[in-house]
């Protein structure tokens, strides 16, 4: 009997792993905004409206499947993969939810469920390759380059928002982590802000965020450590602009008579501005370098992935680099060859090499191809 | 007997003024904000609160006054010139408010009284000096660059606001109008950004701002006029952001079921930035350019203002450049040596050598000192 997957959320990421899924899986995909499910249901693919906060009718409604896949904005994650795992079923996710998920970690062994968070592109595929080289040498230095951008530039801010919009603002306030000599360091988001040239791309400019997440808790053993978010040039001076106003600020205020939080009036005008227009491109771009030591000898392996759109199938390159790095997890879970019980952030995912490898091939099988080079 | 004058609002344009009013006629302040006026009344000075949108009640105040002086809110300043019309109150008044003045011209010929109107520093002073030089010389180009700035410098606005914010923010949104080849421009404002240096000063920036005003009315025989603002570099740059994120829209908009205009919520943020802190100094810089052909040879002038705030007395530059200008045309109107019935622009008190000499002796009187360069 083909195998049963739900997806939960129909976002841009969330309709391209349905989509995916499809091709060899049962799928249903739910979403509380039933618009958005119409062209799946033209796809084929079944559909439901739901409202995930509603946590007995999320668990009645997943109980017929063999394994969840969460695409659900970064405020609803936890509590989301927290109902599937008291739900008793598998899951792999890519809300990027802001807590630490190894909270729900003894919960997941408890019932006994196999849980990838995290598992999209950064985070994701990053934590896979460094979990991959963990095991094959000493690592020095881990460092992560990555953004998605759209390829027409529009001032000022010449950025367009793939994932949910609040999320994206979430990361121009939350504190920066990196690791700096086996030391967390913390710093303002948007901080160390560096010009930096990528081959087919050009100049681009890199700031702290905190990409890190769980390879803070996992990866004691690396002396350094930091992901930047990437943006053309000169956005990052405007959102500290932002920042520094107000603008971004979760605190209520009173303006005349009415209370509201700056932030909310923020994303209003912001998210119209920042939403991708029908048929305009984008791309995906990342380089991972990790140095040290292997069989006694100095080593460093650079990933660099230049991603753009499919045209033939009006994919979005964030969609396909995101959510075909969760779909390959979902077919390592699902056909019970990663079945390591409780959270699994994607860095154990990599530590197989047999995972790693089917991972990156059925990446490359989808045209999301990472270019390694190894020097000494 | 002495004079009576009566000051509507008591800014830090308002609050000079009355001092400076008080040294000769019998002043009285009045605000709506009642601990506004206490700084006042213990300099001796009467005060009085009152709201000035309530007519009637501004009609019967202003009565046993001989002369008004206007320093309320631009979005005020119409309605109250008009009501101190109605009364057949002389005025001088320096709300600079958006409306065409002349728009008044009939009222004010009909009542028998005299009206100046934008007589601070820019407007004011600037055609003052043009409508002196308009009587002298076959004007070709008008230019005037002006600014009043913090000396400490704060990212990112490095501004702070000496009149009433939301005026300001006016600024950054009204359309700017030159004036080229005898041909009315318009463009937006914050436009046309030129970095200039000022002796004394360093490098600033120059920007089109709408503040020509009643100088495209009166003066249709000079190709040439502009008016632009100057600000530290760069700053520019974040309010075009701002603006063209839709902060500074007056238009309102739905954010999570309330209903607010974007424009207040970042006074509301902008306004605490903006304020200049106890003893913070500043400062007023402007330069005025006139070319022409005076008896049939070419001449430049030039003026040059630095002004700083006056730590003695703790005026504030902007107070003491914008007030004195109004307070010496007070002493024109008050004493019937400038009796022009109906609406005057600035640039009519300058028409006649002997008003301009006297304000310009008047403001170098009291430290505020116009540097004049000639060259052909």
């Amino acid at each position: 009997m083909e195998k049963k997957i739900i997806v939960l959320g129909t976002g841009l990421v969330g309709k391209a792993m349905a989509i995916d899924l499809a091709e060899q899986f049962d799928v249903t995909s739910v979403d509380f905004n039933e618009e958005a499910l119409k062209p799946l249901s033209q796809q084929g693919i079944g559909t439901l409206a739901l409202d995930f906060s509603n946590r007995e009718l999320l668990t009645s409604t997943i109980q017929p499947f063999d394994l969840v896949v969460g695409a659900v904005p970064g405020f609803l994650g936890l509590q989301t993969v927290k109902t599937v795992i008291e739900a008793g079923k598998n899951m792999v996710d890519i809300s990027f939810f802001p807590e630490d998920p190894f909270l729900l970690d003894d919960l997941a062994k408890k019932k006994n469920v196999t849980v990838v968070t995290d598992c999209g592109v950064a985070p994701g595929m990053g934590n896979i390759i460094l979990g991959h080289h963990n095991q094959q040498m000493k690592i020095e230095s881990y460092e992560c380059l990555v953004g998605g951008l759209p390829m027409v530039r529009e001032w000022p801010y010449e950025y367009k928002a793939v994932f949910s919009p609040i999320d994206v603002i979430e990361e121009y306030i939350r504190p920066a982590r990196y690791v700096q000599n086996r030391t967390v360091i913390i710093r303002e988001a948007l901080s160390d802000a560096e010009l930096i040239h990528f081959d087919g791309v050009g100049t681009l400019e890199s700031w702290n965020s905190d990409g890190l997440r769980s390879l803070i808790k996992t990866m004691p053993n690396i002396p350094n450590m930091i992901e930047k978010t990437l943006r053309y040039p000169g956005c990052v001076e405007y959102l500290r602009v932002l920042r520094e106003t107000g603008f971004f600020s979760h605190e209520e205020i009173e303006v005349k008579g009415v209370k509201i939080k700056p932030v909310d009036v923020t994303a209003r005008l912001l998210f119209p501005k920042w939403k991708l227009k029908p048929g305009e491109e984008e791309f995906t771009v990342m380089r991972i370098r990790i140095t040290g030591d292997e069989n006694g000898k100095p080593k460093t392996y650079e990933y660099n992935l230049l991603d753009r759109t499919d045209l033939k199938s009006q994919t979005l390159s964030m969609a396909r680099t995101t959510g075909y790095t969760c779909t390959a997890a979902v077919n390592l879970v699902i056909n019970g060859v990663y079945h390591r019980k409780g959270i699994s952030p994607p860095e154990y995912l990599g530590e197989q090499s047999s995972h790693f490898d089917f991972i990156v091939n059925y990446l490359k099988d989808r045209g999301v191809i990472y270019r390694i080079k190894q020097s000494q």
